[in-house]
C-alpha cells in the first residue's frame, strides 16, 4: 500500500536504523511454541534450542552508540506483560540505549514474569557493555506460558555481535507473530537547518484496539530532544495514530510504542514547545499514521484497510467516537469483506456512537480509487448505483465519509475487514 | 439446548399463544429482498406480490381478546426504526390490543418511514375492528429500503381471517431472518392462589449486543398487573436478560420488547411491589433469561453458547462488565469455535473491563457438561491437562467462570463463538 505524504517530509529507507547512530539485528534463538498443559516437554524442547515449526527470527536488539533520551507509552489493561512492569522502571530517568524483545511468549500472567523480564536486560546489558537500566524489554507472543530464559540466554553473545548499521529488517522479522506484512518506516525532516531521520518499526496485527498504545512499536531518531519534550509529542500523537486504530476490539497486555533520541543530527536540543518541536511532532505523526495504516491493512486474515474519516462534528472527541464506531462495527467489517454496500449498518454503527448528535443531519459517502458515492443523506439511506458502489469495494482502501453537519469536529480512524481468515488465525493460535 | 429451570414455575407449549385470550397468526405477504439501488425494481416485484426467494412467513399478527396493559423497551440507538417511533406514540396510554410485525424490511432509515408504519397499524385495526392507537408495530430485516405496504395490505384480511388460539408457530415464522431455531417459550405460576401463564417469542441472531432491548420480542400474559408496573418489571429483568447478550457487539436499530398483559387469569390485579410483584417478575425473568440463552445460542454462525458467570466482584456493575468483556471479546469468541484453551486471552478480557479491581486476586475456570477445569490463579495462568480442557470445549454450552476475589457482586453474560458462517452471513447479507 501507498505511504501518505506529508509537507516537509520525505521517506527514506532504513528502519530502525534509518537514524544516525542505531544498530539492530535479530536472530532465531528457538522459543517453543507449546501450549501451557505440556509446559514440561515445552521447557525441555527450549532447553534443547529445538528449532520452532515457524523458522523466523524470535529475538531482535536494537542498540544505540550513545545515551539517548527515551520515552514510551504503554496498554491501558489492568493486565500488565511483566516486560511493561520492567521497562516502566528502567525509564523512569528518561534515558536508555538498547532495546531487547522476543516474540512467541509475550511473558504475561506468569509467576516469574518480572525475574525473567529482568533477566533479559541483564543479559544485554552484560552482552552489550551497558548498565541494565538502560535496557528496554518487550515481549510478545501466547499469554500465561512461562518464558524459557536458557534460549536467549545462549543467544545473546551472537545476537549482540551481529549488530549492524543496517540490521533493521533482520530485527524487525523477530518481533513479527502473526503479521503477514513488514510493517517499518523512516523519514526525514529539518530541525534547526540540520536534517533529522526517524524511523520505526512495529508488531501488530490481532489483539488491537484502541485506548492504548497498540501493539509493540520501536522508534528510533538522531534529532536531539529532551524526555519530557519527547514523552509530550509520543502522548500528543498516538492518540490520533495507534488509538485509531481497531483490528478486533481486544486491548492487548502487552503494548508499548518507545522512541530512543541520539541527539547526533547535531540540531539545537529541543526544551520547549517552539516551532521546531512541532516539526518533530509532524514527523512523529508522519511515521506513526503511515503505521497506523500498515497495521490496520495488516489486521489479522485482513483482505482490505477501512479509513473512517468523520467531519463535521460539533467536537474532535464525538468525531472520534463515531469513526471509531464504525471502524470497530463486526457487521460492517464484514459487508466490506463481502464488498456489499449496506448503508443501513453504517447509520446504525454511527447512531450507536457513545455521543450526543443529531442523526437527521448525517451524511454518509464511501470512496476509494474505484470513486466516489453518496449513500445517506440527512439520516436516510438514498438511492445509488449498486455497479458504482462495486467498484468502490473492489479496491484495497475503503474510506468510509461520514458528514455530521454540526461543527468543525473531525476525526480519521483506521481499521479492517472481518474474513474467514481472521477466525481461522484465532481458532487455533496457540498451536 | 436445555431450557434452565426456576422455582416456582413451569414451562408449556404455546409460546405467545400459551395465556389465555391470545390468537396469532403468520402468512407469507410477499415483502421483496432487493438493495435499494434497483428500488424501482424491487418495488415492481412487491407490487406484483412476486413471492421472495426465501419461503417464509414475513407478516405476523398476535390479537389479544381484550384490550391489554401493556409496556415497552426499546434501542437505544440513535437511529431508531419508524416503528419504534409509532408504537411508543401508540403505547402512551399504557394500552394495547395487537401486534403487526413484519420481517425482511426493517422500515429504517427512510423518509416515509413513519407514515408507513402508521398505515401497518391503520390496516390491522381496520381488518380486526379496534382503534389504531390499540396497534404496536414493528419491522425487522435490511435497513435502508423503501417498505412496500401493497403487499401488507393485500395479505391484512385473509392475515386477521387466519388467527387462531394456537398460531404462535406461523406468527414465530414470520419474524424470524437469519435466526435458524425457532426461539419461543411459554411459563406457569401462581398468583393470588390463580394459575396464570406467561409465553414470548424472540427473534434475533446478529447485530445484537448489550445496553439496549436487544431484539424483537413479543410476550403475552393473561395476569392482571398495571402498565406501570408491568413496564418496572420488564425494566428491571431485561437489564439482566436480554441487556447482557452479545453476538457481535452491534445495536440494533429496531429492537423492542412489549408484553401485553390481558387479566383473564383472574387474579387480584398486581399494583405496587408486593409479594405477587415478585412472583411475576421471577416468571418474567424465567421466560427472559432463557430466551437470552437461545439468542446467544443462534448467534449468526454460531455452533456454541458461551455463559460468562463473574462472582465475588465489589459489586454486581463491575461483575457485569467483566461478564460482558469476556463474551464480547472476538478473540475469545473465535477460541471457543476452534476449542482451543486460550486461557491468556480470558485474563486479558478480564484485564480491559471498564472497571476498577485488582487483577492480582482474579481466578479463572472454564466448565461445561463435560467437566471443569482451573486455567488461572490469581492473575497467572496455571498448567492444566490440555485433554480435560478439550473434552470440556467440545460441548455445546461452554461456562467460563471468573472469581474476582473482592466483595460478593456477580453477573451471568451471554454469548456464542465467531465461525466462518459469521462472515459468510454478513459479507452478503441484503442479497
Amino acid at each position: 500500500m501507498k505511504l501518505v505524504e506529508l509537507k516537509g517530509i520525505t521517506f527514506v529507507e532504513g528502519g530502525v536504523c534509518a537514524a544516525k547512530g542505531f544498530r539492530a539485528n535479530g536472530v532465531q534463538c528457538g522459543l517453543a511454541h507449546k501450549p501451557l498443559g505440556d509446559m514440561a516437554e515445552a521447557n525441555a524442547a527450549a532447553n534443547n534450542a529445538i528449532p520452532t515449526a515457524k523458522k523466523k527470527n524470535d529475538l531482535a536488539l536494537i542498540v544505540a552508540d550513545k545515551e539517548c533520551s527515551a520515552a514510551a507509552v504503554y496498554t491501558t489493561n489492568k493486565v500488565k506483560g511483566a516486560p511493561i512492569l520492567v521497562t516502566k522502571e528502567h525509564l523512569r530517568n528518561g534515558k536508555a540505549r538498547a532495546v531487547i524483545v522476543n516474540s512467541v511468549n509475550a511473558n504475561t500472567c506468569n509467576p516469574d514474569g518480572v525475574e525473567k523480564a529482568t533477566k533479559m536486560c541483564q543479559l544485554a546489558a552484560k552482552a552489550l557493555g551497558i548498565d541494565e537500566n538502560d535496557v528496554i524489554v518487550a515481549s510478545t507472543g501466547v499469554i500465561g506460558q512461562v518464558l524459557p530464559i536458557e534460549p536467549i540466554e545462549r543467544a545473546m553473545d551472537g545476537l549482540a555481535e551481529g549488530l549492524t548499521y543496517d540490521g533493521n529488517k533482520r530485527a524487525l522479522e523477530a518481533i513479527m507473530t502473526t503479521d503477514t506484512q513488514e510493517k517499518e518506516i523512516a523519514v526525514q525532516f529539518e530541525l534547526d537547518g540540520k536534517t533529522c531521520t526517524m524511523g520505526g518499526m512495529l508488531k501488530g496485527s490481532g489483539m488491537i484496539h484502541p485506548n492504548m498504545a497498540t501493539t509493540l512499536t520501536f522508534l528510533t531518531t538522531d534529532a536531539d530532544i529532551t524526555p519530557e519534550m519527547m514523552q509530550r509529542a509520543l502522548d500528543d500523537i498516538i492518540k490520533v495514530t495507534l488509538n485509531r486504530v481497531s483490528v478486533d476490539g481486544d486491548t492487548s497486555t502487552n503494548d508499548m510504542v518507545c522512541i530512543m533520541a541520539s541527539g547526533e543530527a547535531g540540531n539545537a536540543a529541543i526544551t520547549d514547545e517552539n516551532g521546531e518541536f512541532e516539526k518533530f511532532r509532524h514527523a512523529l505523526y508522519g511515521i506513526l499514521m503511515n503505521l497506523a495504516r500498515k497495521m490496520a491493512r495488516d489486521g489479522e486474515g485482513a483482505t482490505k484497510l477501512v479509513e473512517c474519516a468523520v467531519r463535521g462534528a460539533d467536537s474532535d472527541e464525538i468525531a472520534e467516537k463515531v469513526a471509531k464506531s464504525v471502524i470497530g462495527s463486526s457487521l460492517i467489517k464484514a459487508m466490506i469483506f463481502g464488498e456489499d454496500a449496506n448503508a443501513g449498518r453504517i447509520y446504525c454503527a454511527v447512531g450507536y456512537a457513545d455521543a450526543n448528535f443529531d442523526i437527521s443531519k448525517v451524511d454518509v459517502e464511501m470512496a476509494s480509487s474505484g470513486g466516489v458515492i453518496p449513500l445517506g443523506r440527512k439520516g436516510n439511506v438514498i438511492e445509488f448505483s449498486e455497479e458504482l458502489a462495486k467498484k468502490i469495494l473492489q479496491d484495497e482502501e475503503i474510506q468510509i465519509l461520514v458528514s455530521m453537519g454540526e461543527g468543525k469536529g473531525r476525526a480519521i480512524a483506521w481499521g479492517c475487514d472481518l474474513t474467514y481468515d481472521y477466525v481461522k488465525i484465532n481458532g487455533d493460535y496457540r498451536s
